[in-house]
């Protein structure tokens, strides 16, 4: 074999994601993660492989102009990639140097990100927030099971896996406090979500019905939307958290295609009451795919706090899409869709710390015995996330983050 | 006189702003407004005008690679158009083609917006807001004092002055609906506001004080955050506006230099309480530009329904900047930062319809003696600004938009 597949690898012949790389100092580009080795697009396209194609778009630094094509050239692209690494094509055995180990290799945002939006479509994430924050006995708000609950994110911020995070500094007025205080946030988290990636770009005015969500959407990836609950909850009333989430936001570096994902489609829950008819959909929008988030300490231990699946959302990303453009907004190739924190029905998992540890009532116990109600500096978060089926697997790898002390 | 200025014109020597166009079927370039004329900098790039400057920054259908040269490249040259233009330098005489009628160019989005933020900076509309929608005795809400409160916008739905708007389709719920219904925006109204755009890029982790923020602030535009307001009632908890804002937001065309600005620095009101140290600020921070909102109906009827200024504003633009990245959060050339809705103590100075109107109770009266709670169909939106002080004036042109009836 030119390439070598562990059985549990996250990039099995049946994913082939998109990332941006570099290596032995030539300059970023596109590639495809195959085993534990990348795919060098640019190679390829310089030995003459994809002829239908500018070979600029894989000389670029985002996945964005790559994207751009369109599916019916990306799907196509991809498929070809699997059948030359299936039959072990000529050129690839005899060019070697177009499999790069990922070990070799720096990982780069893939994405330039127009617009981020994160939405809010867990019920269970949304039942607990409101029995924490609100009332115990009606959590959900009045809107939630009408409306797949959005806002804008902060796009510059967007950082990849493996960029330390700094605690923020910010406003936070506890409950007994008179006056707000100024200091670093004593209540950061994690939120486990996974973003979509805007393949195809509208005009503004112009919706894109739940029918024909799969068109616009390229692909998947983990996302970590770090929050700092003290700074959000003294901010958010009357406009939503701001900078409570945008110091940072994590991504994971390979985008799973919608096409990967297929194999683990499966229905959603049933929305009661029924949705209003531009978001109504049909077909299985939900997908099946196992989730976890491990927290590792300064000194390196490793406990597992939560493992979650994304076939619990309520709302799905056809009906986020719908929603988001049915008043004419528009969306560009590249714009990065959170689903929101994905809480299962269990507690362990949820899909945050401050569900968790139940705002700090009931701190979590991690293996080396010392306990957590949020992350304290030198954590790090990982988060992991795979479909398997038919002993198919497709993964996404990792989406890591360090917390950093607050800077003086 | 090789150009000509009207006593009255915006675009007077002392101004000199920055934009975008494109004529005669050349290519979009960067020019500066001068009386009824642009001057085309890439033609005087050309003709060698700018020796220290990579000519490939006025060839560009955005500012963002000028504005990154920095300001001691972007006020130097602005100097030096001024002093050329005064003495009528040769080159300006001989090459009369350098200035471009602005009735025979196209004006292009001036900026590559890569985040847009919203404030809500005016302590008369929050309070306006907040004495028709929450609680009249206590109409602003805790946080307001002690934080420039903000929220993401979105980047891609930012359009030029003269698209047209269609009214966008959305969920709204009455007092009296058990369902919430999908319908056209019957609330649509606009927001006065001003923008400020990022000169300088920071790094993730970076803060700006407010010393510093002139610094890292371009210059202004006037912006029209259109919004619809039976949308907002309904989606706005937990998380903010969404589709409420997002469908459009209008900006002016020429974006006019801080240092432009500089004379009309006032003092801003008193806060109290004090606020925190990190948003202490020093010397005037307060714009005196005078605001005003023309309603045109469909059949050109014209009727002044506001008179605003931006001196108002309770948090100014560096407190608003030092608020926004003291958590560390990056900004970018090219981010697009809105005041907030501008009203005035007066209720002839309200920024938007909303309040004009107040929530639909006190409808106003048009010239034609038409009645206007809300936008209708056909409506045009035209606002202006402008400081003047000691025969000085220097304006934003308008920023202009007309609603179209929403889709079928």
């Amino acid at each position: 074999m030119i390439f070598e597949i562990k059985r549990d690898s996250d990039f099995s012949i049946h994913n082939l994601p998109f990332g941006i790389f570099s290596s032995a100092g030539r300059s970023p580009r596109v590639g495809v993660a195959i085993g534990e080795s990348i795919l060098d697009l640019q190679a390829l396209a310089d030995l003459g492989m994809f002829p239908q194609i500018d070979k600029a778009v894989f000389a670029q630094n985002s996945l964005n102009a790559f994207i751009a094509l369109g599916k019916t050239s990306t799907s196509k692209l991809r498929l070809d990639l699997q059948r030359w690494l299936l039959e072990e094509h000529p050129i690839l055995r005899e060019n070697p140097a177009v499999l790069v180990s990922q070990n070799e290799a720096t990982m780069h945002l893939p994405i330039h990100i127009g617009d981020y939006t994160d939405f809010y479509s867990s019920i269970e994430h949304a039942t607990n927030v409101g029995k924490m924050f609100r009332d115990p006995a009606n959590a959900l708000l009045p809107n939630w099971r009408h409306i797949p609950v959005g806002y804008h994110g902060r796009a510059s911020s967007v950082v990849l896996s493996g960029t330390p995070v700094q605690r923020p500094w910010g406003q936070a007025k506890g409950k007994d406090d008179v006056l707000p205080k100024f200091q670093p946030s004593a209540r950061l988290d994690f939120e486990l979500e996974t973003g979509f990636i805007i393949g195809k770009d509208t005009h503004l005015g112009q919706g894109i019905n739940t029918a024909e969500a799969d068109e616009y959407i390229f692909g998947k990836v983990l996302l970590n939307d770090w929050s700092a609950r003290d700074i959000q909850a003294w901010e958010y009333v009357p406009l939503g958290p701001f900078l409570a989430k945008n110091f940072a936001t994590s991504i994971s570096p390979w985008v799973v295609t919608l096409e990967a994902l297929a194999p683990f489609r499966v229905a959603g829950p049933v929305q009661e009451p029924a949705v209003l008819p531009y978001l109504e959909y049909a077909g299985d929008q939900n997908l099946d795919i196992q989730l976890n988030v491990v927290l590792e300490t300064a000194v390196g231990v490793s406990t597992e706090i939560c493992r979650s699946n994304f076939k619990y959302m309520y709302w799905n990303m056809a009906q986020q899409l719908a929603h988001h453009t049915v008043n004419g907004c528009n969306v560009r190739v590249g714009d990065l869709m959170g689903s929101g924190t994905i809480s299962g029905p269990t507690p362990d998992s949820y899909g945050s710390l401050l569900e968790l540890a139940w705002s700090g009532t009931q701190p979590i116990t991690l293996a080396d015995g010392s306990q957590r109600s949020f992350i304290e500096n030198g954590d790090t978060v990982v988060m992991r996330g795979f479909g398997e089926k038919d002993g198919v697997r497709v993964g996404f790898g990792e989406v890591r983050g360090k917390i950093l002390p607050a800077h003086k």
